[in-house]
């Protein structure tokens, strides 16, 4: 620990009580590495502020002290964006005990949550009024809210309801310099300058530490349906979708699944089987849902299927008869990570393409990377409606031990020169953090680096919000 | 005109040609002033490049020869943000030459539009590929897509579809340093640090040049239905609102209407007449629309309105019968202003307060108006839903010659007081360009003016791009 650091741990014990001040290594332990093991950090201490005015105090004092904090909320994030550097340089400042939803309105269709209430809690919040807040995520239990908007948050809705972003209806932080920005009245209209609330949402805490947010409802889902459909290829999967949504405003989920990733899943997880019977070479899952009690989503969406399939564009489809039905199509669609890994070593790709786009990118970027690396299995599943797959690269069973040692950078460094080279994206939902910090800064325009830079120097002089993240 | 503004439009002239490069003063005149005629500016010159290199090249010579640039698209603004210093220090820049839609698509829904193309052509190509662009406002067949989106424009639309910030899906733009940001690519999922995309919606020209802009489309309107309502209160108003929005997701535009703005405009306006033959003291103007060529949108409408009406939500309701009638309704609402005109001199505010909290503004507000300024006649109308009202306050009959200069200034400050102490914007959907510059830099918190001064000096640090809009 730095004397400057001892200081800051020392004034805000005594101006914040030791409630705020976490310094026992056990307790610190468990949030100082990212939840998957691959990034190990170090602080001597662990900020545990229990409201905005707590906040500005530490934030104050960081400034004073020349200390930076690390904001953290469910540590659930995949790029490591919070967790602190191994020097303990850096303090952690947790916004968990800020878990108050403060106002919830199903009439104003509007949740003012502070950044540590868990996803999960929102979601039952908002249900207790009737109403729905639709983005969701695996790390529901955990993940917080602060964590969301930081990172601009995807998941698996965000085909009808967008990311965070589109979620968010004001941002409550404090930034650098000690002031608050309060966005949090939920102005529908309001053109007063740079929106300071668009530049927090994704800014993985480099700006200012978000200690609330004023987010958007949308009614209550009240039936969905769900199918599982076989088609030719990724360019027959986004042609159904197409089909769909010129008729239908309900579908809210169209997940891509290779034959190869189910098999994998049929062979590694138990009690799973092949929703259809015939043999597919790839797979769509569709969600569709209705607020409207009257609706028989079932039936619309299977009449939808049958004259798709009358069109040539699936090959066969089925409807789950009931909710555990669909449950296990979406678990065959949701294992797929975990029986790669049962399968052997696996490098995974969060990329975005447009989306007119990625069926030729699924099929031609596999190619390329098993030709050039032979012996791997290259595949893509996922979000097909966002452009955003999951590209994952399996080792096979001709590679070596030690093959994401010796390959594993050289795979990485194609299959994000093609997603550039198609003015994709290298981080689609996960953001850049530490761990797609060199990507970033090897293929992103000199000009949008520049610029980048620039806005974290103006409003972070100091350095003192999460330094070493996202900005190359 | 300075030397170094000389030097820049020689070169300029040698480098692109003598097209994009306009000295003669007859030309130049129609555009150095707001269209309103209140801020009058002067340009020794009219930059008009016809393509994003061209505006690279420009963009060069600014930096180079220290001279600022104003960026300027239909020249509709209500802010005069697009209006040259009187000093002649600056220089415009028409980006109407830019006025190619680069792509239009139905399956993607997406269209790129350059800037200066005018919106009501864009709304003609979404149409033609059985699409629709749906923001829209009265100056349609002059205003550009890169005022609109520089502006963060809204609408009658909003309600339903947002602002332009929801409408965009990407910017291409020349920055201050003469970089590209192209953002045009259209991912709809992209993490990869700060949103410049959202930070250059909104900032009328001062960070950069928007050159492109990515649109999303929404499928075309199969039919709409119009309604008039006679309401008790702007209370009630939003309750049925309310009652609509929850029984329904067709509801487009809510305009709410005072009695006496109603008055005036029958007294002042060629061939209207009243919908409804009671007396309401408040009225609400519904447009409900449709893409589902089987639905009938007027029926439904009729069906909640009767509902609304026996529950003692509202005092009467008609449906337009046909396009004629519905036109009727919606004149009745657009000519407001200039009914107001006809009747005197009116002071307008261009405010939004959260949506909750606006029938007991509009009423509150009124009341203290008029209280503290004897003889004025003050009245809320417009876009309830999104919560932003056109707050006008009249001479009224007392009032002598000279009010506006002797109290303009003086009831400005109190609404804007009264606006800014629920939480509100002083600018809801104008901006804040040149003429609401000095009320905003006296009511923001010095928080929020340091960090606009940080991001703009930040990346403009030469001060060329539209200087004295928008940053107190």
């Amino acid at each position: 620990m730095t004397d400057r650091a001892a200081q800051l741990i020392d004034e805000a014990r005594k101006k914040l009580g030791s409630k705020a001040v976490i310094t026992d290594p056990k307790e610190i332990e468990p949030w100082v590495s990212d939840w998957r093991g691959r990034v190990h950090g170090n602080s001597s201490a662990m900020l545990a502020p229990a409201s905005t005015d707590e906040v500005v105090e530490l934030v104050r004092l960081a400034a004073e002290h020349r200390v930076p904090l690390v904001p953290q909320g469910g540590n659930t994030g995949m790029a490591a964006g919070a967790t602190p550097p191994a020097d303990g340089s850096a303090i952690l400042l947790s916004l968990r005990r800020m878990n108050r939803i403060r106002s919830i309105s199903a009439d104003n269709r509007l949740a003012v949550a502070e950044a540590g209430v868990v996803l999960a809690t929102l979601h039952d919040a908002a249900h207790e009024v009737g109403m729905r807040f639709p983005l969701t995520l695996g790390a529901r239990g955990s993940c917080t809210i602060g964590g969301l908007t930081s990172t601009n948050a995807g998941g698996t809705q965000v085909l009808k309801f967008g990311t965070m972003r589109s979620l968010v209806a004001g941002v409550e932080a404090v930034l650098p310099d000690g002031s608050v920005h309060n966005g949090l009245s939920g102005l529908k209209k309001d053109n007063r300058g740079y929106s300071l609330d668009q530049l927090l949402i994704g800014a993985e805490g480099t700006l200012g530490v978000i200690t609330a947010v004023a987010l958007r409802l949308v009614p209550a889902i009240a039936a969905r349906a769900v199918a599982w459909t076989g088609v030719d290829s990724p360019a027959k999967a986004l042609e159904l979708l197409r089909f769909l949504e010129a008729r239908t405003s309900s579908i809210e989920g169209f997940e891509l699944v290779p034959q190869d990733s189910l098999d994998l899943v049929l062979k590694h997880i138990p009690a799973t089987r092949p929703p259809l019977s015939g043999e597919h070479k790839w797979h769509a899952l569709i969600e569709a849902t209705t607020a409207d009690p009257a609706a028989d989503i079932a039936a619309e969406l299977q009449s939808l299927l049958a004259a798709a399939m009358q069109q040539g564009i699936i090959g066969d489809a089925v409807i789950a008869a009931n909710e555990g039905h669909a449950e296990a199509f979406w678990k065959l669609r949701d294992t797929i990570s975990e029986a790669e890994r049962a399968e052997g070593q696996t490098l995974a790709h969060d990329i975005s393409v447009p989306v007119a786009d990625m069926p030729a990118f699924i099929v031609d970027a596999a190619a390329r990377v098993e030709a050039a690396f032979p012996g791997v299995i290259a595949t893509g599943f996922g979000h097909l409606g966002d452009g955003n797959i999951h590209f994952h690269v399996r080792a096979g069973s001709h590679a070596a031990p030690g093959w994401y040692e010796a390959e594993g950078e050289k795979i990485t460094h194609m299959v994000d020169d093609l997603v550039t080279g198609v003015g994709g994206s290298i981080s689609a939902e996960h953001g850049i953090g530490q761990l797609k910090l060199a990507e970033f800064a090897r293929l992103a325009p000199p000009g949008r680096i520049h610029a980048l830079r620039a806005i974290k120097q103006a409003l972070d002089p100091l350095g003192i919000m999460n330094p070493g993240k996202l900005v190359p």
